[in-house]
This record gives structure tokens, C-alpha cells and sequence, in this order.
């Protein structure tokens, strides 16, 4: 069992952030994320596109702005449960509740804040019929450990950013990299349609188009797939492969999160914004762009806001005999719990001769 | 008369986010400060200081803030009202606002956007009988433009970062330069009072501790102060000058704002922040440190978003009858008053082979 002050559901933006904002309470979060990296869509999406309309920032790519969140709340020690999705909640006699996700990990806190943006990221699957038998067993549909396939022969199958960076990045990595599409174009960033090029050219990547995956063998594990070129079952090749990582793209559903009692508007949790963002059910808040209010906008910096407000309510929830005094951060520092400590030059006083 | 969409009062960082969220709604935005530069608390106050509580910036100066600020609003191009107080405001039968300054300067809008901090910065004022008498014909509380002080004689009068860092400033400058305080320890930076102990050792600071202005003279423009020594008349000084500035500091003060028919309460304009930050006159909205609500923090961040939700209800009033559709600053880019466009990279569709 995971124990922690706040439990947050979704490691997006708004997730991150409110790590920090609990640390200055001296708050510990831990996160839970369907993805097996933090970012939320920033991360998932668009990580390599500049956002334009982060407060301080005239630009700044999504990706970078996940590595200074993360950065930023490195102090304060957030736990991570990635590459699961929360399933249920249950509330506890003594208020506490606790939270599991599909692979049976316990999460005990007495505030949950779902900061589950669109909802938690799901992959688009092929339509292949013994798929499933598969899924973990050869077939994955995110990459959380590349270092799992070294030396071995991978199949992506997809046709955008994704699949396209993945097959660059395993290029190195795997002892084969076979890249299939259904079309001969790709859609992406035009460094990366051009580094599959070049890897092509050098024999570093096997590509085949158009084409489609469209069956699987092997006894427990997988063993070779079966590539059918051109729609036609006459060009027909069975290739041999330890992994096959079809890269379709995540579909954000709110899912299980639906089903907690929660009230829900335009596939949305209702939440108090004239006071803490706080749901239907006392001690489950929401925050970012998975809550909805008269005047809700899904942006990140709407996020940052929400998230700081639901901490102080979260700290009376958790000290309810405690009168907490906010104290500026200039003027207060940073003081982790890993023992580190930020603070302002103070000013000296100091006689001129 | 200077015409706009919105007019801001108030240029400090929720005042400057408005201009760039109002500006992607194509609304035009002017900005009045009682204070020379932009920036608010943050130029003010602490400009040399870091921020640890800014989303994205594990660390930044807050002058640095300021400084990203206006290079994010640069392309919406906004016009400007320095060192002037908002002083009366008046709704015209057409629903549209004149607001006035204590220099007669006059703004019409038909939505007024209060970011006024803590209030008016006003400066801190020594006891000298005649004072007001030389008020901008030689005394001066803010330095509004550095080079009017060029070969001139100066004196200024202070122990604080303003005062050092002016007097630093204007040895470059100014012809002569007299720095007094009344004690013997400056406060401030250290690198601040080792640099002005240097330019003391050169001789190009004039340095006289403890000591006190308490005389002026002078027949239309300031000629001379008196300076007393040790608090003893005895060993009063008469100093030749042209431009004597006392930087004792400012500090706000909501003023002339609190008669302008607003609700408020704990010298906080009240405002409605279940839906867009309006004040009890429609048309007026306060938002950033000014405004109060259940919860309020008076934080950077939060005025933020304020200033955001703000723009999108400005715009409803401006304009009732178009629907706006938000589009993410990713995918529709940033398109400037100025001409200037700035967006994402766009993904290629292209072949391999
Ligand atoms: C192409 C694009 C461009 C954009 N441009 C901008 C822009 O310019 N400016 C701007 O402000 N915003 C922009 N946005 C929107 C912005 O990305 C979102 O507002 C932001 O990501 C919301 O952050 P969040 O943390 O609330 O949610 P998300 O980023 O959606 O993160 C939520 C996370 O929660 C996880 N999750 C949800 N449910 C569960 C569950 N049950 N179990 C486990 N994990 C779960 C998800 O997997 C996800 O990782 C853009 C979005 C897109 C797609
Ligand atoms: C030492 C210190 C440290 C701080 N540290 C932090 C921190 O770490 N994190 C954080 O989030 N916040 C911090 N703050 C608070 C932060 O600076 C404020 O929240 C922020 O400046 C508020 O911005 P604003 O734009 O709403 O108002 P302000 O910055 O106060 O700007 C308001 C402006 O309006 C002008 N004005 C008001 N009335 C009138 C009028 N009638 N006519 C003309 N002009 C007028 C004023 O002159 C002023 O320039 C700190 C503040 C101080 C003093």
C-alpha cells in the first residue's frame, strides 16, 4: 500500500504542478498516470510544439515545459505509479480513501485531486484477432522501457510522429527495426520523415508500405507476424519478431473515473469553483482540464491555478487544526524534502567608509 | 483621448498577461501606472529577486518575469500611461468609461480591467517644509527618465536598494552625485553597497552619513538643499544642486480606486469569481492582488488566470453578438496587432521510399 497527503490521478501539467504547491505546504503527493511518462498531453501529444501562451513564456515546447515542472518539483519527492490506470476508489471509515488501478496498486491518502485532463490516455488498436493473447507477451502499444528491447527484432506499425520517432530511436537500439504503414506517405515533423529516410537508405530500418500487420503467431510469447503488402493476401510476408509495437496513437477516456459517483457534465467532473475546486464527494477534488465550470477554459495556466487553490483546501482537510500562513516563496524560499533549501540572497546591512 | 477595448489599470504582472489573453481575442489593451516602468511589485519591490512559485520557471528573477512579460505581449503592441494615477472614472450614457488621471490624461473603453495591486505605489515623502514647492522643478520620488539627469548636480537621499542602485547608476551620468542617509549602514544588495563603497573610494560618489536634507531653496527651480549633519545644526552643509530625489521607498495605497462606487472589503475590490472577476459595475473588473473572493491568494499565478477568464467575458460585452471559439496558442499561433506572426512548425505529409 501506498501511502500519501494527496493522491493525484494524471501526471499532466496540472498533476505536476500541484506537487509543488503541496510541498510549500510541506504536503507529500504521489501521482498515478496511464502513460508511462508524466506530461499528460503535453508530453503525449504535442511534445515538440511550442505553446505560446504560458504566462513568462513567449515560447516554449510542451516537452520543455514538462522538464521545468519536473524540475521544479523535484524537491519535494513525488512518487510515481506510471503505466497504470486508476480504476476504483473506495472511502475508508477514518475518511482516507483508497485507490486502485488495473494492476492492483494500493493507493492510501485522505485527499484525492483527479487531474485527469481528456482522461487517461488509451491506445488505438489494430483489429487483429488474437491480439489480446499477445498484449504483454511481444505486443505493447507505448514504449516504458526501450532498453528492453536491445538486441532484439522489433515491427512498429503506424505512420505518424510516434512510430516515426520510436523506429529512430530503436534504430540503435534493437538488432532490427522493421517500420510498417498502410500508406506510403508519413505524417510528422519533417526531421524526423527525414532521419526514416536516411535510416532506410543506410539498411538501419526495414520499411515496408503500403502495409498492414494482419496476423500474429507464437506459443507463449510472440514469434513472427504476418505483413500483408498492397491489401493483397498473395504478398503476403511472415516475419519474425520478438516485439510488435503497433503506434496507432492514445485516445484520452475518462473511463473507470466515470463511474466513482462523481458528478459529471460534458464528459466533465462538476467541481465548486467559487471556492476550492472541490466534487460532489468531500476530499475528491478536480483540477485542470478533466473539471468543468460556468466559464471553464482547458488551458495549462488555468490548470496552475486551480491545482494551488485545491492545495489549501487540501491542507484544512488535512489539518483541519492548523491555521496555515502563506508566506511568498521569495520571501520564504523552497525548503524540499529532500533536505534542500532555496532562498533569496538576503540583503545585508553594511556601513560605507 | 486615448481610445481602447480594454483599459488596464495597473501594469503589473496581471495587468501585462491581460494585454497578451485580451490580444488573442484581437482586443486592443492601455495600461495606466501610477509608476514609471511596468511591473508592478515585481520592478518595485523585488526586482532582483528570485520566484520559485512561477509555473515552468523552477527559478526567476522578478525582474525577469517582468522583462518575459513584455516580450510576450510585444506583438499586441500596448499603449502605455506611465507614472500617472487613474484618479476619477465616469460611464457614459453608451455604456463606455472615461477614466481620468491625476495629470488630466483622459481613456475611454467600454471595459476598464482594475490589476492594481496593493494600490497606487506613492512615494514615501521627507518632512521639509517646502517640498511640494520644488515638486518636478528639481525634487523628484522616482527617476522617470535617467538622462534628464545628465551633468547634472544630484543628491539623493536614502539607505535602500533604490537609492544605492540609483546612485550607482547616475555616477555614469549625472555630473556630481551626493548620496545621503541617515545612518551609517545602507541596506541592500551586497553587491549593491560594495559597489557604492567603490565609487565612494573613487571619489564619484559624494557620501555623507549620518545626515538629513531638512532645507531647500531655490527661486522657481531647486538651487540648494540644506544637509544636517549628525543631527546637529551646527554642522549643517548648504550643497549646490540641481535635482535633489529621496528615495525613501514607496508603498500603495488603493486611493482615488475606493470611491469609484466598488465593493469592498479588506481594501480589496469584491468581485464574482464563480464566473469572470466583474465587479458590482458591470463593465469593470478587478483582478491580480486587487481583488478579493473566497480563497483569494494574493499570487502571480492567480492573476493569471483571473486576467484570463477576464478577457473572455470582456469580449462577450465588447462584443454580444460573435461567438468565440477558443483555439489552443499550438495550433493557431500567435498573430500580432504588429504584424507579426508566430506558429508551430507544421507536420509534413511525405513519402518514404
Ligand atoms: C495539440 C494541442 C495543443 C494545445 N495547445 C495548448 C496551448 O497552446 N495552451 C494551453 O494552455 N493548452 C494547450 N493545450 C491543452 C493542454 O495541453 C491541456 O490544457 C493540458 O495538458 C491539461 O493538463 P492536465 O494536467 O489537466 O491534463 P492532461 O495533460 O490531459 O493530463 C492528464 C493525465 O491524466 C492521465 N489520466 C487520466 N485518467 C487517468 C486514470 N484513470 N488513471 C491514470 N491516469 C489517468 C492521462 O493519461 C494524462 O496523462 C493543447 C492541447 C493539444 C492536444
Ligand atoms: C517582497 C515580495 C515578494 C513576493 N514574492 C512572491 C512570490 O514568490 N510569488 C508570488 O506569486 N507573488 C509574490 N509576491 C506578490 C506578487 O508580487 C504580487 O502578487 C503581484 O505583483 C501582483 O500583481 P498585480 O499585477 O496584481 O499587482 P501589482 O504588482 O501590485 O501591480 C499593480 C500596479 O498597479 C498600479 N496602480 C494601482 N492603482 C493605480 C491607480 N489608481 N493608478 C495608476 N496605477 C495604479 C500600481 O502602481 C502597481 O504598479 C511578492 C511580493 C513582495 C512584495
Amino acid at each position: 500500500m501506498i501511502k500519501t497527503d494527496i493522491l493525484i490521478i494524471g501526471a499532466g501539467p496540472t498533476g505536476l504542478f500541484a506537487v509543488f504547491e503541496a510541498g510549500l505546504l510541506q504536503l507529500r503527493c504521489h501521482l498515478i498516470d496511464a502513460l508511462p511518462q508524466p506530461g499528460g498531453q503535453c508530453a503525449e501529444i504535442y511534445p515538440k510544439k511550442p505553446i505560446y501562451d504560458i504566462p513568462g513564456f513567449p515560447e516554449i515546447l510542451a516537452g520543455e515545459l514538462v522538464d521545468n515542472l519536473m524540475e521544479q518539483i523535484k524537491p519535494f519527492q513525488p512518487g510515481f505509479t506510471l503505466g497504470e490506470r486508476a480504476e476504483t476508489v473506495e472511502k475508508l471509515e477514518d475518511g482516507t480513501f483508497i485507490v486502485t488501478t488495473n494492476k492492483g496498486t494500493e493507493h492510501q491518502a485522505p485527499v484525492v485531486a483527479i487531474a485527469g485532463g481528456l482522461g487517461s490516455f488509451e491506445p488505438r488498436k489494430p483489429m487483429i484477432p488474437n491480439l489480446k493473447q499477445f498484449e504483454d507477451k511481444g505486443v505493447a502499444y507505448m514504449i516504458k522501457e526501450p532498453e528492453m528491447y536491445r538486441n532484439k527484432r522489433v515491427l512498429i506499425a503506424g505512420g505518424g510522429d510516434s512510430a516515426l520517432d520510436w523506429a529512430i530511436f530503436l534504430a540503435d537500439v534493437a538488432s532490427e527495426v522493421t517500420l510498417v504503414h498502410r500508406r506510403n506517405e508519413f505524417r510528422g515533423a519533417l526531421d524526423s520523415v527525414e532521419k526514416v529516410q536516411e535510416l532506410k537508405n543506410l539498411g538501419k530500418v526495414n520499411l515496408i508500405t503500403p502495409a498492414e500487420v494482419v496476423g500474429l503467431e507464437g506459443n507463449k510469447y510472440l514469434e513472427a507476424v504476418t505483413v500483408r503488402k498492397n491489401s493483397k493476401a498473395s504478398e503476403d510476408l511472415r516475419i519474425e519478431v520478438d516485439a510488435f509495437i503497433p503506434l496507432f496513437g492514445l485516445s484520452p477516456k475518462l473511463g473507470p473515473i466515470a463511474d466513482w459517483g462523481l458528478e459529471i457534465e460534458k464528459n466533465a467532473i462538476k467541481v465548486d469553483n467559487s471556492l476550492d475546486y472541490q466534487t460532489n464527494i468531500p476530499g475528491i477534488y478536480a483540477i485542470g482540464d478533466v473539471n468543468t465550470y460556468p466559464g471553464k477554459l482547458k488551458l495549462i495556466l488555468c490548470g496552475f491555478h486551480e491545482a494551488t487553490l485545491m492545495c489549501q483546501s487540501a491542507y484544512q482537510r488535512i489539518h483541519p487544526d492548523k491555521k496555515y500562513v502563506m508566506k511568498y516563496t521569495t520571501v520564504g524560499g523552497v525548503t524540499g524534502f529532500d533536505g534542500s533549501k532555496k532562498e533569496a540572497p538576503k540583503a545585508v546591512v553594511k556601513a560605507i567608509d
